[in-house]
């Protein structure tokens, strides 16, 4: 059966949901995006990525296309509308279609910003086995811009880091610049070293993950130490443990590292402790 | 009167051209394009600009969507359709649409790639008044990404360069990493001192600009001295003259940076000579 996307205020069939090859997210990669998970029918963390999503609208001058309230009444009726017991909401926000190709922005009282959103459905999303397994990483340079703190959709290189993973083998790819990992493709990334939880700080450098933020909270909460600086590949390969976090794989242990294997090559205690912690907190707070 | 556009292998008003929400391009900008020029009906440089597509496809493991012969037919009847005298086409090709959003790239014997065309009616291309001025460029930090050589359409960062220079009263922004000049956010750029032309050499920092290529070989026949390396912006400041070129500007004579006027603050003689030879030269070898 089709499913139902939204596209600029109206629900229809994806087969359907078209926009005009002048959008700005078509030929200038001029938008961004939020991905949004669901788990028994309810939406995790859906004020955070809110928040990030206003952020990087006004980090790039781009308009609001609703307002957080429609927002969320959108995400729900899609949920609703494609029965999603666990799955994902993707959302993206375009600077719109001004007509025409032209590198200076257009005007956005005369060209309103572009809307779209979509489910995946992803039953069991949660009990996702690979997370009793662990999965393996390798390093490849990071050569994405320089603004990684906004959520843009210029996900080529991440994509393309994705690739260069499966050829190898392995499950992702952990991104280096100046000897030190700055994150995954598609997630943040943490070692664990004498129980300490070690994860990049924050800066342009790297995503603002939402799950980073969330985990970090109750690592602390639960009375394990957290340090935030960079690490490099030769250190995390040294770690007891390592594991990743993003909206969609909520907590995943990393169990090697370009090949090196950590401690005995299972998932480590800290990351199963996590992620056990942060499924429970998101879905009582689920909405 | 409504442009006529090409969308995978249709000839479409541009209000009905449009692509799915999944397409690729739309998702993770994943795509590279071309901007071919066209001068009294006939397109400038067709070879160069077809070769570097079939280069950034390659970079990119992304099929190419029809042969180069088929290529330059669509570019032929869109300059027929819509009349374009003097003007633009503008050419994307995507990795396509899958049907839905992953990382992965799709198999490309069952999502084929997207390709669109559109043309930009310019009358007086050659003519450009701006040329007789000059114009100023502010310099800017370069965020892109590392692959600048592969023409995709990550095009936020140059399209906010734009908007930092229309805001700062310039033209047109240089960018500048470790400390020298890489190119303009869609030019490459150049500084005359002594007589001796100066352009950054080529590498993954900039685009292989199909202009620069051939300015620099007519450049070198009519024994001009030709210097590939990098500069900073205060020996820039510091040259007899400047200017960027491109496959739309061709070339227009820069006369100030970042508020200091170069000489006497007009075009130099090298950038209105190599100016009027590539529109020459350029013309007798249309197509």
């Amino acid at each position: 059966m089709s499913r139902t996307v939204y596209v600029n205020g109206e629900y229809l069939p994806e087969e359907d949901a078209k926009i005009s090859i002048f959008d700005r997210g078509f030929l200038m990669a001029d938008g961004v995006y939020e991905v949004t998970s669901v788990l028994d029918g309810k939406l995790i963390a859906f004020d955070g990525h809110a928040a990030r999503l206003t952020r990087s609208l006004s980090e790039l001058d781009m308009a609001a296309p609703v307002d957080m309230d429609e927002l969320l009444a959108i995400h729900r009726e899609l949920v609703k509308r494609n029965d999603i017991v666990d799955g994902l909401i993707y959302l993206q926000v375009t600077r719109g279609s001004p007509g025409d190709r032209d590198f200076v922005f257009p005007d956005p009282a005369t060209t309103p910003s572009t809307l779209v959103l979509f489910t995946q459905s992803k039953p069991g999303l949660a009990d996702n086995p690979a997370a009793k397994i662990g999965m393996s990483v390798i390093s490849i340079e990071d050569l994405r811009w320089g603004r990684r703190d906004i959520k843009t959709v210029q996900l080529l290189y991440p994509s393309m880091g994705k690739m260069m993973a499966q050829k190898a083998g392995a499950g992702d790819a952990w991104l280096v610049e100046d000897g030190v990992v700055t994150e995954g493709t598609s997630n943040n990334a943490y070692i664990v070293k004498n129980g300490k939880i070690i994860t990049r700080h924050l800066s342009n450098d790297i995503l603002h993950g939402i799950t980073r933020a969330a985990v970090l909270r109750y690592a602390k909460e639960a009375q394990m130490e957290v340090e935030e600086r960079a690490f490099s590949i030769a250190e995390a390969q040294d770690a007891d443990e390592a594991f990743v976090t993003s909206a969609s794989a909520f907590v995943m242990p990393v169990v090697e590292i370009d090949g090196v294997k950590l401690g005995d090559g299972k998932p480590g205690k800290v990351a199963l402790r996590l992620r056990e912690i942060y499924l429970d907190e998101s879905r009582k707070a689920a909405i």
